[in-house]
């Protein structure tokens, strides 16, 4: 079956999504048997609606082969739910424009949006053949072992996490506590990232607090009090989505305030009540920082792991599709053995669709304030390079002369 | 004159004050005939004062090379103004451990400090050769052209704000507004930087707002909206010493509130406040990244110009105290010419003491929004290796078909 080639893009940005974009376009021009056009969605399904297509065969090839280091979509992505309706629009674009290889790269929505193409062109009679290409930075796709985009911003955080905590060790005298906000709304595994950036027991991040943990304030004043006694400063990673023990969002939990005449405004985040917290509570200054979306599409930070396997899955897409697969996501399978490898393979849209892998209890230790040794196995080999080498003194002191 | 070294660092860390460290201490290993041992004080002047002396003699070579690539401040540091008293007792420590040669990285509080020991020394009849070692990544010390530290907090910043740009490119549908909070207190070097993101017109960032202009909230609406008009998103990137035209720091224009039982919650930043003004006058949603810390000690975006300067201006200070000079802080001065090329020179310590240099008419443009291209000009050089290329499509639309 000959005809052309549709990419799609859902969600938040990555750092390695383009790389995905790239194994797609560059695996497609090889199959000139099969396929004519390499055509991009303008925002995803919302391009596709629009019917702004963008013909990707007029690229340069050396642009096409630069995606695999440009962070973010260059296609364009959306947050958008179709209605019944629109995805009838959607149908007709795809015939209209001999649409039979159709690509969505994203997370759990996206695989739902696929699925439900998929079977809609079946009912209709439609020969499409329709792949995902699994895409979050979250992780908390089921059926894979990993989600490209999600190495690279553990990469990052971890690097940035020892640079802020050799920070706070350097200055602690002034400022003795450091909050560090991750991305996570629904999943811990950003902020269980972290703990890479420790070498040894004492280093940071001290404490690392998931959303798969119900958040009690009197455990979490205890825990800071305890580290900071024990080590002399504290550095912490806590998840934006932390929430209390009947389920409300910490964050959600903080009132909208009307503020010197500037309007309301809502107050910042998980991290901005956790100082507020530690000040009240133990009379410690407390700071934050909160990177936000520089961590998620950071490509000074990525893992050449995750690049390569975000090109991977995509070049496999196209070859499944090729060979007449359709209704499946690429799925990321790690191989047996001490040396790491990954097999991909496929699973069912609808079994991907709307579902969501949160970090398991065996990740998680039993206080629910660190990580566990095997999550740590399990992430380091996703990160490459590892975090570069740093210098540390034996600081001996000069004995004492004056007292 | 024969004697010990003592190295001191203040304020907050940078990514090359370990580099400026490492000049100092591998310059002063060559010095045999008049340095003995070379003594780091632990967290700076605090150090000296509990007479905490780390013996960098017994550190591994590799560590000390080690140093220059190493961010944060090995020996500690601390933010502390000496009473008379104290003074008095820095002296009798320096005098016991026969200390002859003081070096102090730092701004221009610390830059004071180095001037009062100079000064107390000279009156005690206590021969001491004291030179300080410009660093902040505030940028802000009069007499030099620049300050180690602060390329690199620029690099890093350049190279975050056109990621997260990217990104608010990408996803503009679901969240059309990015605000990017940077450091900068009392001065706008740091979110000045964030122009090297744009490479083209419309690019990121689309304003930048200095604390060196007051902030007016009816122009920044305007200007929000002029651009989110003009190109479909906006990216701005606000330096957290913004002030209002009465001279309040927008940041503490906000009130305490009582949130929940949680306690006390002081209101997170600029960039909060910022975003809930884009929500409540033009009915946008704008999110916010706060990077913090991590931007003044991520080693990943450290220029490599920066980490050679730091490191030569510690080299040079042993230099010149061993030639006999005291009392004089390394400058950066800029020569002439097409090609960057930076020679070093000394300026009194009372010339920089308390002074601070906040960014020149010349580099902010007439609406107070942006920076010139003269600034650009200026920072650029010091950049090195600049922003990696990434991709551009051409974004050729197919022709419709369905309408």
């Amino acid at each position: 079956m000959k005809g052309n080639v549709l990419i799609a893009q859902s969600g938040g940005p990555t750092a390695v999504i383009n790389a995905s974009c790239a194994g797609i376009i560059q695996e497609a021009f090889k199959h000139k048997k099969e396929i004519d056009g390499v055509y991009g969605a303008v925002n995803g399904i919302l391009g596709v609606l629009k019917e702004e297509l963008l013909d990707l065969n007029q690229e340069d090839p050396a642009t096409i082969e630069l995606l695999k280091r440009t962070p973010s979509s260059a296609l364009g992505s959306c947050r958008y739910k179709l209605s019944d309706k629109e995805y009838d629009r959607v149908l007709s674009v795809l015939k209209a424009h001999h649409i039979r290889y159709a690509f969505f790269i994203g997370g759990n929505d996206t695989m739902d949006t696929a699925n439900r193409v998929n079977h809609l062109a079946k009912q209709a009679g439609y020969e499409l053949r329709v792949i995902g290409v699994p895409k979050t930075v979250d992780n908390d796709l089921v059926a894979t072992d990993h989600c490209p985009g999600y190495p690279s911003v553990a990469r990052w955080l971890a690097i940035a996490v020892r640079d802020a905590g050799l920070d706070t060790k350097a200055i602690y005298c002034a400022d003795p506590v450091k909050i560090i906000e991750t991305m996570g709304r629904d999943s811990g595994w950003i902020t269980a990232a972290t703990a890479l950036a420790r070498e040894r027991p004492d280093d940071p991040p001290h404490l690392i607090y998931l959303p798969e943990r119900p958040f009690v304030r009197e455990k979490f004043i205890a825990d800071v009090k305890r580290v900071y006694e024990k080590v002399g400063y504290v550095v912490m990673a806590v998840c934006e989505g932390l929430r209390d023990p009947e389920g409300k969002l910490l964050s959600e939990s903080k009132a909208k305030v009307d503020v010197d005449g500037f309007g309301h405004a809502q107050l910042g985040g998980v991290a901005d009540l956790l100082s507020s917290m530690i000040k009240t509570d133990l009379g410690i200054k407390a700071r934050f920082d909160k990177p936000g979306t520089i961590q998620r599409v950071a490509m000074s930070g990525a893992s050449e792991v995750d690049i390569a396997e975000a090109y991977e899955a995509g070049r496999l897409a196209v070859d499944k599709a090729v060979r007449g697969e359709s209704g499946y996501m690429i799925s990321l399978q790690r191989m047996p053995g001490k040396k790491y490898q990954c097999a991909m393979g496929m699973v069912a849209l609808g079994k991907v669709a709307n579902a969501r892998r949160t970090v398991p209890d065996e990740f998680i230790n039993t206080d629910g304030n660190d990580v566990t040794p095997a999550f740590i196995d399990w992430l380091r080999p996703l990160i490459k390079p590892g975090l570069a080498e740093y210098a540390r003194l034996k600081k001996v002191l000069v004995g004492k002369k004056v007292g």
